[in-house]
C-alpha cells in the first residue's frame, strides 16, 4: 500500500505478536471497503467492516458495544446489547452523514433479504460515526447512498489506513487522523485466535498526546504552535468509533468485558475521554453464529472461560493503542474545507531525529 | 375531535386527576404534529413531539431515555443520558423510515441553526420507532423527508389520536393500535405540576389485554376468532415507544427514574415487554432549561427532593396505562396492506353491552 | 401446612400452569430454609435460598440480578452481573442484619470451601433485605451469625410461607406481608421447563393493591381505616426482594431479560416501584453449571433461542404476582413491635363475601 | 511522615498543580483515619474517608459509584446510584471483612442515629475492598468490629500513605501496593475547586507496569525475577478501590462522568482491568448537600456546565495516576504470612541509578 505505519517507525506498541497483516482482517472473514470523498470542500467518507462474507442477516454474529463516553450518534447501539447480536455490516461516517447511512444499509438489507418485513421483522443498521467539520463542509452533507452501498462492495481483506473513507477528514491530538488498524495473536492452549481493531480516530488534544507511553503532548503542542496550527484543538468535538473483531468463542457477556479494554488502549495515547468526545466500542466474535431462523430452539455454543480472558484484555488494549497510532501514521497533511491544514504525525515524528 | 376516549366509557384508569385536555399538552410548551399517509398500500405516517415552541438547539430540555426492552432502532438515546438533554423535536414514525426522519430532523436542526457544524458542533437527532408492516407497506419506505417537516409544521396543543402520525398502521393487542396520551396533574405544597404522556402501541397478544387491570384477554381473543382475524398476533413484532412530559424541577437522574415507572403502566395493560418488542420510554422536564452556549459555567438549577417523587411516580403509571386505551379507542377499524383488517377496540367495548 | 394460599380462595393467577408445589422449589434441587424470631420485640428472621445441593462455590450456577428500583443494601449484586454465576446461598434478612448474614456466609463458604483465600480468590455473598421496622425491633438487630448456618442447613424442598424466615415482620400494602412462592410449567418442544419465584413482600400502599388485577385498594383502605391500622403505611419504607429459580439452559443476558419480568408482575399487584422501595430481582439457571476450576478452558453451553423466551417472560411475570399473593394470604395477623398491629390479607377477603 | 513519595524522586505525574497536601484531604472537609494490623499472621487494616465532619446522614454528599471491572465485593452501590447520595464514612478493608466492616459501621450509624430504624428508614453503608491474602491470612478475619470504629475516629486531614490501614497487605505489580493519594487543582473563572484521590492499589501483573507512562514492567519483572519473588503475580487476584473527592459542584449524573475518567489514569499505570479485579470508583462532591429531611420540597443545587467537565476529568485521571505510584513508594517491603516477601518499588527504583 505504500502508506507507512508506526512500526516503520522501530515503535512496537505492547507485548503481544500482531497478525500477518497487522489489521482487522486477520480475523477470518472480516473485510473493510471505503469510499473516500476527497474534491471540492469535502473531505469524508464510508467505511463498511464485513464481519462475514455470508449473508448477515441470516446468520447473525455475537455482537456487544460499549459506551466510553455517550456524546455520539452512533445508531444501532441499543438492540445489539439487547439480543446480542449484529446483523449488518458496521458502517462508519461523519456525523451528518449517519442517517443517510443508515438507510443507505437498510436499503441494502432489503434487497439482499426479501423476508424483511414480509415474513419476518425489521433490521438493525449499525453506523458509527465522528464529527469531521474542521477539514470537511460537514453541512454539505457530501456521502450519498450510493456511497454506502460501493463501500460494502468494496470490502476487501486488504484495506488502506489513514485519511480514507470516514477517515478522511479526521483529526487526532491536532494531527491529520483517520483510519487506523492492528492485530495480536493469542495463543492458548486450545488454538490460536486473533483479536483485530480497526478504529475511527477524531479524539484528543495535543498536549496530551502519548507515544507509547512517552508523553510527546508538550512537543506536538509547539511544533503545531509554531506552524500556527493549533485552531482544530480549539474546538475540541472529536470522538472515536473502536471496532473490535475476534475468532475467539465467547457470550455476549464475556464479549462485551472484552471491548470494554479498549478504554486502556485508548488512555494510553492520551485521552481522558473528554466531555465532548463520543467514544464507543462495538465488537463481534465470529466463532459462533446465531441463525435468525431458529427452528430448534435450543443451541449450543462454545465459550471461554472467563478465568482465561486476560490475555485477550491484554490484545484489545494493545492493538487499540497501536491501531490508533496507525491512523496518525498513515495519514498525510491535509489542506481541508476553508484552506485549513492539518500536519501529519508523520511531519512531527520526522522532525524528531 | 370526535374521536372517542376510554373516558367516553366511563372508564377512568387510576385515582389521580387528569389535565384540562387529558393528554400531553396539558404540559405548557408541548406541541404534537402528524402527517398521515393513509393511500395506496401506505398506513403509516409521521409524529412530533415539541418540547416547547423556541428554538430547541440553543435552549435545551433535561431528558432522559428508559430501554426497558431493546428489540428496537430508536435513535439518539445514548446522548440523551450522557449529557442529559434532548436539543430536537422527539419524531415517531416506522422502524424502516426512522432513518429518512433522522435525515430530516438534522436538515430542519441545520437550517434552523446556521451555526451546527461550523461554530459549533453537530446536534443529535432523537427518534423512535415501531414495526406497522402488517397493515403498511412498510418495505416501500413511504415516508418522505418531507413528510418529516411537515409534521414538525403541524404541532399543536390540540392534536388526534388512534390511526395517524406514526400510529396510522399499529397493531395492539390484535386489535387497531396507534397513538394515545393522558396527563395527570400532581398537587404539591409548592405548586400543581404536570405529567402527560403520548404513546405509540403496537404491542401485546390478544390474550394478555386488561382493561383497567380485569382480564379481558380471553373474551378478545374469542371475538377476533370469531371474525378469523388472529394472524396479526401470530407475528408478535411490536413494541411501544412511550414520550413522557412534566413541568416538575427534575434533575436528569431523577427524570430517569420517573420514565421508568412507564414500566408499570405498560404491565397493567397485559404487557410482559415480549421479547420482539421494543419497548422505551423517553422523557423531558421543561422546568430547567439547558442552554447550548454556557458562557457563565455555574448553573443553578431547581429540582425536586427525591422523597417527593412518589405522586409522580403514580402520575407515569396512570397516564401511561390510559394513554394506551386512547389509543385503542381512538382507532377505527382498518384495511390495510394485502387487504388485512385489523378491528377496533370499540368494536369488541360496543360488543359486550 | 395448613396454610392459606390464594388459590384456596378461587383465584388463580394468569394463565399457565403451576408446577406440583406451586413454588421455587418445584425447579429440581433448589430448597428454601427459614429461621424465625418471633419473641419479644423481634419480628424477623432468615430465609436461605440454595440454588442446587452441592458445593455451590465449585460448581456456580448461571446467575444474574436487575435492580428495579435501587433503594437498597442487597450485597454481592456487582460480581453476579459482571462473571454471570452465583456462587454461594442466596441469603434474604431485615436491612440491619444484612451484614451479619454476610459475615455468617462468608464463615460458611471458608468453612466448606478450605481453598477459599489460600489457593483460590474469595467468594461473594448474595445477601437481599427488606426493611421489617415496623413490626420488629430492627435495631436490636436480632439476627444472630448462628441463625443464618440454621437457616441454611433447614433448607428443604418443603417450605413454608407467610410471616416466617425472613418475611417475619415485613408488610405489604398496609397488610401482613412476608415470604410467598410461585411456579409455572413451561411446555417446550424440546422440554418442559420449570420457572420459580420466591419473593420477600414489604411493598405497597393499600389504595394501590390489585387483586388479579382488579383493584381493591379503596376497599382496603377502608377496612385498615376503620380497624385504625393506617400507620404502617403513613411510612412508605417497603422494598421487595424476588428471587427467580429455572432449570430452562439460558446465557446470563438471557436470565436477565428474563427476571427483568419481575416488574410486569410486581406491576399488576399495584405497584408502582416507589421511591423508597429497593425492588431487585435476583435469578439463577441450573441448567448450565460453571465450574470454578476451570482446566480445560473452553466449556460448551445449551442455550435456548431468544425468540422462544415469551413464554418464559409469561412465566416470570405470573408467578412473581401469585407469590406476592401467597405471601399475603399465607400470613396472620401479627401483634409487633411496641404493640402494632399489621393485619392479614385473610381477613380483608373473608370479610367480603 | 517521612514517607517517600513519587514526587521525591523527580516525578511529576500530568500537567496539573496538585493541593498543598497533594492528598484527598486538600478538599475542604475531608478526613482519613487508619488501623493497621500488622502482628503475627495479619498484614490488614482498616481506612476510613469521612466526606465531611457533620453528621453524614442528615447532611449527605452528592455521591456517585462506577463499577470498571465488576469482580468485586463492594457494598452500597446499589442505593449510592439510585438516589445520588452518599450518607456513610467509606471503609476500605480486605474483601473478607467487607461484612465485618459494614456491620461495625451500621453499628456506628445507629449510636450517632437515634431515629435511624424508629422515625426515619434505614441506612446504606459503603464499604470497599480488595484481596490481601497472598501476604496477610485472610481467613483469620483479623478485623474486629473495634477496629472500624478507630479508624474513623482516627480519621484527620493528615494520613499516612502505603503499607497503613486497608493498604497494609496489599500488592500490586508484584510490588508492595497499599494506600496512595494525589490531588489536583483547577483554577476555573469562577473559582479555584480541588479533585482529591485515595486509592487502594492491588492489581496488575510487573510486565505491565508502566511509570508516568514508560513501560518499566520487563526490568521489575526481571529484578523480581532475580530475587525469586514472582510468586504473588501467579496468583492475579488483585483489585484497586479509587476514592474520589471534589469541591466541584456537580450533579450525580456529572459527578459520574467525572469518576469514570478514573479508568484512563489506571490504564496509564499498565492495568488492562484484569478478569478477576475488582476496579471500582466512588465518589463525592461536597460542594452540595443534600439534607435527610426535606421538608421543603423543592431543593436548589448549583452545577457546572458540562462543557466545562474537560478540566475535571484530566484532574481525575492524573490524580488516580499519581496517588498509585504514591501507594507503591510509600510502602516498604514487607515479609507476611508463611513468610512470604514483596519487595517495595523504592527497592527496584533506587536500583536503577
Amino acid at each position: 500500500m505504500g502508506k507507512k505505519r508506526i512500526r516503520d517507525y522501530g515503535i512496537a506498541i505492547g507485548q503481544m505478536k500482531p497478525g500477518t497483516r497487522n489489521q482487522i482482517t486477520d480475523v477470518a472473514g472480516v473485510k473493510v471497503g471505503h469510499v473516500t470523498l476527497n474534491e471540492a470542500n469535502l473531505r469524508t467518507g464510508v467505511t463498511a467492516i464485513l464481519p462475514h462474507p455470508e449473508n448477515l442477516f441470516q446468520d447473525k454474529v455475537v455482537g456487544a458495544s460499549y459506551v466510553i463516553n455517550g456524546f455520539g450518534k452512533t445508531a444501532g447501539i441499543v438492540q445489539i446489547n439487547e439480543l446480542g447480536t449484529i446483523e449488518t455490516p458496521i458502517l462508519l461516517t461523519n456525523t451528518l452523514s449517519t442517517a443517510t447511512a443508515a438507510d443507505a444499509l437498510i436499503d441494502y438489507m432489503l434487497k439482499t433479504n426479501p423476508d424483511i418485513g414480509r415474513t419476518t421483522g425489521t433490521v438493525n443498521p449499525v453506523v458509527g460515526e465522528c464529527n469531521d467539520m474542521f477539514l470537511n463542509d460537514i453541512r454539505a452533507k457530501g456521502v450519498q447512498k450510493a456511497h454506502v452501498l460501493q463501500a460494502i462492495e468494496a470490502a476487501d481483506v486488504a484495506f488502506e489506513e489513514g485519511s480514507v473513507g470516514a477517515g478522511t477528514g479526521m483529526v487526532a491530538f491536532g494531527l491529520k487522523g483517520g483510519i487506523g488498524s492492528a492485530s495480536r495473536i493469542i495463543p492458548y492452549p486450545y488454538g490460536t485466535f486473533t483479536i483485530g481493531v480497526l478504529v475511527l480516530a477524531n479524539f484528543g488534544r495535543p498536549d496530551d498526546l502519548r507515544l507509547d507511553g512517552v508523553a510527546i503532548g508538550a512537543k506536538v503542542k509547539a511544533f503545531l504552535e509554531k506552524k500556527q496550527a493549533l485552531e482544530a484543538t480549539a474546538q475540541e468535538k472529536g470522538s472515536i468509533m473502536m471496532i473490535v473483531a475476534t475468532d475467539l468463542p465467547v457470550t455476549h457477556r464475556q464479549l462485551l468485558r472484552l471491548i470494554k479494554r479498549t478504554a486502556a488502549g485508548l488512555a494510553r495515547t492520551g485521552s481522558i475521554y473528554g466531555n465532548g468526545s463520543g467514544d464507543i466500542a462495538i465488537g463481534f466474535s465470529t466463532a459462533n453464529h446465531i441463525p435468525h431462523a431458529q427452528k430448534d430452539g435450543l443451541m449450543t455454543i462454545t465459550c471461554l472461560s472467563d478465568q482465561h480472558l486476560d490475555p485477550a484484555f491484554h490484545a484489545v488494549a494493545e492493538a487499540t493503542e497501536e491501531a490508533i497510532f496507525n491512523a496518525l501514521t498513515a495519514s498525510d497533511t491535509m489542506i481541508g474545507y476553508e484552506g485549513r491544514i492539518i500536519y501529519s504525525f508523520r511531519d512531527w515524528l520526522e522532525s524528531q531525529t
